[in-house]
């Protein structure tokens, strides 16, 4: 449970909503998203540091100069570094959070 | 904005994902969901009154009772009964709220 934070009503929504995702703003100021992928191949661009977190389903991910894809399940994550891109394959779907990382 | 609000992390995942919604609990206790709908035929029952807002695209909703079907679109709402199934349709998608009213 993320705790006293206000919530955006309305969706972002990436690749056609295969890839939807809602803001919240914690009373630090911080933002997180929690995000669900439907079965696809994406690529994102990151801003921001992010720590994703995959909450239910699973997605396989190559990394910014990594060769190798991994795939993380429930409860795994992985850092972003800022200003690069990643790519997400989904089989099934992934439900996930993303955290933004001030540095 | 919904300000204040404590949010279930996990989506509510059905149709295999083709709608998935977060739960928000309000500081009053009562609940809304942020949902979104990708393209297809769904029905859902219901177990309380709900009121049903789009937020983005639109659905097409056979309500209880009812025999013609209403499309609903940006900041169009709708109730339904508690105890009851409606029927929707979706061609592109649908970003909805649905607020759960205690009788």
């Amino acid at each position: 449970m993320l705790k006293n934070v206000d919530a955006v009503k309305k969706a972002n929504v990436y690749f056609d909503g295969k890839v939807n995702s809602r803001t919240l703003q914690q009373a630090d100021g911080s933002k997180v998203t929690l995000g669900f992928m439907l079965a696809g191949d994406y690529t994102f661009n990151t801003n921001e540091k992010e720590l994703m977190t995959v909450l239910q389903g699973a997605m396989t991910v190559l990394l910014p100069g990594e060769t190798e894809w991994q795939t993380f399940t429930e409860e795994e994550e992985f850092i972003v570094p800022k200003n690069s891109a990643f790519q997400v394959k989904v089989t099934e779907y992934a439900d996930y959070s993303c955290s933004y990382i001030a540095e």
